[in-house]
């Protein structure tokens, strides 16, 4: 142990000079953080006192508030890359105290770092004071430490544990921020299965329900579960705008306020703007068209979508990340209904070949089938769908749109039928579309729209879309919107305007059906309902 | 010409069969449509009167409102890619109709696609019929037209497109979509610069004033200086994640709609939300810090930012796309703010590599000097640049704030100084920063904060923010913040926090300084401020 490469001695010291030598200068606000550094001195002090000879003096305690007094390089190593390959390797980690416990002389604690976790250990002797021990049994978990020590190989694995063959022999231990000793919720809990038919009571082990989860959020979204959600949704990003990248698509951003509500009205919340209203966007597709209509040819555009509808289901949110794709085409919109399908099917692939530990780890805590799928993607007309129905008995009108219920029982008939929980209803009945649908021009009945589906649950919802300004106002007139309100986005159609259609993925939804997680707010980092606002 | 490729007869024939057949069927609404094919028709058999031997017949006509009736498959070509290794080729071009003129028998047109445009002729011959050039000469200027011809070199420079040493010859051509004939504004108009110190009526030329080109956006957005804007802006967000993510960043979403004004209340929009209020997010900071407490260690987020800033000025708008970062550091917040400097750099560099096209294409209208930087980048110290300033004449007090024009001419002193048109101003006087930023702890006058300046405007502000709930609640007491409305935030740093900085970088700002544009709007898709909500 050199002192050059360890804070510790540098650490407390700077402590020390700062509460003589700064500390008095601080404004009046700071005093609670003169507080903590003063108890950290204090808390070696007295250890100090204790045991005057305590032979660990320096190699641990707490550095307060870190203020970026030193730019201070040391080399850290993640957990997850920590193998036998490093056996009798010193190393610096800095993570969670996930827990600790004390068995005679030997103190044993679990590091975590997001999805991986190591085993820490200390043995009062040669190097290790009792006092070290007792200091380090006292941190409250979840408290940031930095940890010092030499790798070494266990002989029975460690299951506790992310990184099994070893463990870490620790030298030096320090505190960079500590938790209140009371949480809200154990992280161990909140990542715990929810066993199917058993209350809480029957088990001996305790679950957090969801709400308390959301309330705590910051906790929930420590354990491994979020952490592979999260990074999974990252990729759905990532891989949606990578494939429609090297497919020519260009990003853009649309305005999330806009000056009337354009698809009637119901569902949009309202906002004061300066002297007047506004409303909140509940798709950017208008905005879409309009760079359609600006030669953009073909746009993508990842943003907040807006929905003020009181449906507490656990699907819906009021406010959800919208992946939205928009095309012109040649001569068919189905040019772009296979893009898109190849899009989603693309991201599919990619998902269940990079992110294999993730989908594990999330399968732990909510198990489910894999996620299956055809290639190219199976595409079932509306009417076909209504016999598929009927045959097995549901009793439903050619132009009757589908309930949710008869939408996850026809989820189930074609994942029978076609081996594939991801599918494209095509040729929705014109009746049940919003008026910019185009209609189809062999039975008016029908129109040129789609919903597509994963698990039997909607995720994405498009359409050729009416570029012709006269037709377009025509359907809007017998959609009874009011023509004025929407101004702007018919006069787009009228200087020439390629076909074209679209359509809006649900971020949150592609996250939850893939993973199968049941709850369409465990893959929002915030989720807003219409009860819930904070945190 | 063979008739199998070219849609000419099988679109003009599938039209008359949708007249007869189909188009009785079609309800009520869709008559101006089919008003719209019959005049098509009717224009054809109009031609036929005139001149039974219509040698053209067949060769030109309108397609009619494209439904997607059938799935046909030409080989259309990029005008891009139109170039002299092409001579002799046929070829199919989708593009728009920018200008066309008649000269005798031959009639000239400039098919325009995005930022670039062909030159097409057609004279009357063997091929070519009067009634043919007549009807080309006809359609109205914007709109979008299918062209079939042949690739020719030519003798002399074509300097009014961009593919200048080939024309096409046109043997067939169909409109797609009509444009109005009367354009609210010339394509030509938006796109001209405009002169310095020059009132339109001194210049021959029309140059449109910027209220009426927002106003007819989606014209004003065909230019090809809208086009380089729009792709200069998807290159910054695409570098911008791809430079994050090889840096270990990870893309998450932020909510918009918050449950309380964070930031004191000020110049926030209120939401009605169900039954209370709410309100749209200033800033995703309070989340991004979250996801740093819950371990998400660096982060990004690309998403809508809102201002309820009653400012009218050339860089402020009341609802943005921000770039924001959050980064959890070891000891001193300079590793956050390097990274920072690092990612805008890199940004810059690739701009300047993979955008030279569109960087000219943009200076022509917007004449600038180009970006200069220094790397890496340029940190100033809040004192030495209020040291810079008074030597220069400035009356400045150590702790006062930079105004506008005092932050250009520091930018022009920065730039005559060390030859950069980017860097940053580190450690701000705590008084004039929000209550989350950490006080410097050498002296408490300043704070570990930030900003960052592109030729002498601000892009980004950021600072380390304080990780310890005991110091954020004494803070935001002095900032005479109601606790109760930041509970949850206050309460994301009681179990555990490390160190972390980060920063919100204004997108359309970065797109306007780093091309000079002179005023945000123009690096808006769809402008939002004080008096603008359409389009």
């Amino acid at each position: 142990m050199t002192n050059e490469v360890g804070p510790s001695v540098d650490g407390v010291e700077s402590e020390k000079k700062l509460s003589k030598k700064e500390l008095n200068k601080l404004a009046k606000q700071q005093k609670k953080m003169e507080k903590k550094a003063e108890n950290a001195v204090a808390l070696v002090k007295e250890n100090e006192k204790e045991e005057d000879e305590d032979i660990s003096k320096g190699c641990y305690g707490a550095y307060g508030i870190i203020q970026s007094i030193e730019l201070r390089k040391l080399d850290f190593i993640d957990v997850k890359d920590v193998f036998v390959n490093l056996e009798g390797h010193e190393i610096w980690i800095r993570g969670r105290l996930h827990t600790s416990r004390i068995k005679g002389k030997t103190c044993f604690i679990i590091i975590r770092q997001r999805m991986h976790s190591i085993q820490g250990m200390l043995s009062v002797g040669k190097e290790i004071s009792k006092q070290m021990l007792k200091f380090v049994g006292n941190i409250s978990k979840e408290s940031i430490i930095d940890v010092r020590g030499v790798v070494k190989k266990v002989e029975q694995e460690i299951t506790s544990c992310t990184q099994k063959k070893v463990e870490v022999h620790i030298t030096q231990l320090f505190v960079v921020s500590t938790a209140e000793p009371r949480l809200p919720l154990q992280i161990e809990d909140a990542a715990r299965i929810k066993e199917e038919g058993k209350s809480t009571e029957d088990s001996c082990l305790s679950v957090v329900n969801l709400d308390t989860r959301l309330d705590n959020r910051v906790l929930d979204l420590r354990t491994q579960t979020s952490h592979a959600i999260f990074s999974i949704q990252d990729g759905v990003c990532e891989l949606f705008r990578n494939t429609l990248k090297k497919r020519g698509f260009m990003e853009i951003h649309t305005p999330k306020i806009i000056s009337a509500a354009s698809e009637g009205g119901a569902n949009v919340f309202e906002v004061s703007y300066f002297k007047r209203s506004a409303y909140l966007a509940q798709s950017p597709q208008l905005y879409k068209q309009m760079a359609i209509a600006a030669d953009f040819d073909k746009v993508f555009t990842i943003g907040a979508v807006f929905r003020a509808e009181d449906s507490n289901t656990h699907r819906h949110l009021t406010e959800f990340v919208g992946l939205d794709i928009e095309m012109a085409f040649k001569f068919h919109y189905h040019e772009v209904l296979e893009t898109i399908g190849a899009v989603l099917i693309d991201i599919f692939k990619d998902l269940q070949a990079k992110f294999k530990h993730e989908i594990e780890i999330v399968d732990k805590q909510y198990p489910c089938e894999p996620f299956e799928f055809v290639e190219p993607a199976l595409i079932l007309r509306y009417p076909d769908a209504v016999k598929l129905l009927r045959e097995n008995g549901v009793e439903i009108g050619d132009e009757d749109d589908l309930s949710t219920p008869v939408e996850k029982f026809l989820g189930r008939l074609v994942k029978e039928k076609y081996r594939t929980d991801f599918y494209i209803l095509d040729r929705y009945p014109l009746a049940i579309r919003p008026f910019y649908t185009m209609p189809d021009a062999n039975d008016p009945k029908y129109s040129n729209s789609y919903d597509m589906f994963m698990r039997g649950e909607e995720i994405l919802s498009g359409a050729q879309r009416i570029h012709d300004a006269s037709l377009l106002t025509e359907r809007a007139k017998h959609h009874q919107i009011d023509l004025e309100k929407i101004r702007a986005y018919i006069d787009s159609f009228k200087f020439g305007c390629p076909p074209h259609a679209g359509g809006g993925i649900g971020l949150e939804r592609v996250t939850m059906l893939f993973l199968g997680l049941g709850n369409v707010r465990l893959a929002s980092l915030f989720p807003r309902d219409p009860r819930r606002l904070t945190p």
